[in-house]
């Protein structure tokens, strides 16, 4: 224990000042913020970031995607141990999730510059463009590029909700650079992050160590049937898509209720002509199914989309569906879990082994590098939400957690033990 | 039979010349018409209607509500046998709807005129303002001001769905005029309306007899749940708006599909804040529902409003209702409705007597005066939607009937057993 407390620790009154002003950027009523991938905000907050990153003297890589690295020691070129995540949010979303992770990164490198200590490999702090997908599809957008899983052109052409094509938006922030992309791949990658979640809350856990991230589902469904009038039509005769579309959202939520680990959300759903008299003539929304292991979730989706087909047909309403996502689950590098759960408890802090219910850029970097993550509590489980928050304590011991296991994946030369990267 | 032949007749042509010129007023793809209460293309087709009815020579009244009504002879000033409907339409609606009830009313009193008749009491045709309630709640509006079932003042307060006040609205187009309201009553009241439904057509009837209007409850539900991250939020811990939100339709739906006879849509439903990844905090809907007795409809009203409260309180969210119109079942008058089905089978057309699905300006009349309504087949049971269609022949016959009704009522000299009025 003597030897633990005498390593460094982050400063915690600086990380909460940094989460501070990075969550004015943008703020919303409530305690919120708004940044949504490559607006003026997100370019604000971006830029904030990049000039904290500048102060620490770490070098600066911007790739084509708009993602940023910054690595120490500045002339170090060979693969580092990077952490990192993002700083675009939901449209009313909190101040913690994805920034916590970034400013956490620059945290843990500017106490190891301050201390003096020189690792094997550089250390390096990278934050992801679009990694909520609120604005442009798919979520986790930046690191798939970073990763090879989406082409750059494929990526730069899409256009957002609101009409805008990425490629503009990014230079129009000023986020277009150099750096290739693919990248090549980092030594590893380990992402702090709010649960988002209510699990640690609940059991009183303080470090969640995570062992992979369950696959997602997004997909968008039209139904059309016909508009008629609302008083005059039987209901026998009806091909109401607004019936058939409330019908799936209510299947959606009983699937999820009969498998365990399975959830199911239908966060948009929007019916036209839109008027109380009149039976709709087309519903649009969209079905969110996760679960850790991919072939249950596989036959989740054949399950909604049987229950569909079946009550589109009686209805007599059509039925499209698009995919708007699919990220299969991922499971994290058995080594980097380990160390993440030895370094919390090495700090005295409970931990608990669990999937992350969220999508994360560790997910993607897992494809390329030894990946892992830690999860911090949130209060009530709020996320994507102004009220969204962590506790000072839990942030500042995630933050050290974070610092550890970078350090020892990065070989800390003031550990004779520590074998650096994960093999 | 003779006799019949030898009675005055409609002029086909220049009825289906006159829907197809006011139904390019406002026109939309497929064939429809878009022209929302009190905007340009309202504006537009009621100075197009006035227009024909002044080269008549029409004496003109509009009143503070922007209700018109055009009086032969010009100059009696005695309550006339009136006629009548709406031209306003839904954001989506068809040429006949309204339409052809103040179409055929001005082409009846046309054909009167030209063929010399005098009657014993004036005949008249109007538009009333806001029939649909598509724009400014609630529907029918104009008439419930002219039969003072609600108040000038508070009517010119109404606000839009986009925001404008109906005073103001009603002043711009040029509608606002000196005539009192509550008006006086009409001697009678009869409308010419589409059946809007698919009953007529199924049972191969050309003439509906419309025996009275179900009862008509409109009401808003807005839901107030949390939001919340969709993928690490257990189904359990939500309180998701949205899901309590389809529920509640599916149970609208199911409760429409138990009682019989009764009718019930939601037609619009909002989720906020719609992203496919975050569970809805909000939800705004409308349940219309109907049913020809009010008892059975504030029954059914009273189970929803049930079933809304237990799927809330389970769900954790709240539940704020608001009335957005409720009216009675009417009963139209029997003496009319006797002369509606006795006219049309002097026609040779088949009848059915039949209570209405829609809510229409007669039962509003209905409380002030005899009134009755007279329905003609809708291919297909369309209405609401551009491809609403009534065929020629059953316009020219409803017309027709509507001809003989009126002259009926207002004493036809050429009839010496008509007695004119409804006694």
């Amino acid at each position: 224990m003597t030897a633990v407390a005498a390593r460094p620790r982050i400063d915690r009154s600086r990380l909460l000042a940094r989460l501070d002003t990075l969550g004015q950027v943008g703020a919303i009523d409530g305690g919120g913020v708004c940044r949504l991938a490559l607006t003026d905000a997100d370019g604000d907050g971006r830029d904030l970031v990049v000039s904290w990153m500048r102060d620490l003297g770490l070098r600066i890589d911007v790739d084509g995607i708009g993602n940023v690295v910054g690595t120490w020691p500045a002339d170090r070129f060979d693969p580092p141990v990077m952490c990192g995540s993002h700083i675009d949010t939901v449209a009313t979303g909190g101040r913690y999730d994805g920034n916590l992770g970034v400013l956490a990164g620059l945290e843990v490198i500017e106490t190891v510059v301050t201390a003096g200590i020189e690792t094997s490999h550089p250390l390096a702090v990278a934050f992801f463009t679009n990694e909520e997908g609120s604005r442009f599809a798919p979520d986790m957008l930046g690191s798939l590029v970073y990763a090879g899983g989406l082409p750059l052109e494929l990526a730069l052409d899409t256009v957002a909700i609101d009409g805008a094509v990425l490629a503009d938006e990014l230079t129009r922030v000023g986020y277009v650079g150099p750096m290739p992309c693919p990248a090549r791949p980092p030594r590893a990658f380990v992402e702090l992050h709010i649960e988002q979640g209510p699990v640690l809350e609940a059991e009183d856990v303080r470090i969640g160590v995570v062992t992979g991230v369950q696959g997602i589902s997004w997909q968008e469904l039209v139904l059309e049937g016909q508009s008629n009038h609302a008083g005059t039509t039987p209901i026998a005769l009806r091909r109401d898509a607004g019936y058939v579309a409330a019908a799936t959202a209510v299947a959606v939520r009983r699937l999820a209720e009969a498998i365990p680990g399975l959830v199911g959300t239908v966060g948009r759903l929007e019916l036209h002509p839109a008027l109380v008299n009149v039976v709709a003539a087309r519903a649009t929304l969209t079905v969110d199914l996760r679960h850790p292991d991919d072939g249950v979730l596989d036959d989740a989706e054949q399950a909604v989309a049987g229950q569909v087909a079946e009550l589109a047909e009686t209805e007599g309403v059509t039925a499209t569906w698009r995919r708007l996502a699919r990220f299969p689950a991922a499971e994290f590098d058995p080594t980097v879990v380990d160390l993440v759960e030895q370094v919390a408890a090495d700090h005295g802090l409970s931990t608990r082994r669990m999937p992350s219910g969220a999508g994360h850029d560790a997910q993607i970097l897992a494809g390329v590098c030894p990946a892992g993550m830690i999860f911090t509590p949130s209060v009530g489980g709020v996320s994507h939400n102004p009220s969204e928050l962590t506790r000072p304590d839990d942030l500042e011991a995630g933050a050290n957690v974070l610092l550890d296991v970078l350090l020892r994946l990065a070989g800390d030369p003031g550990d004779p033990d520590d074998a650096g990267a994960p093999r």
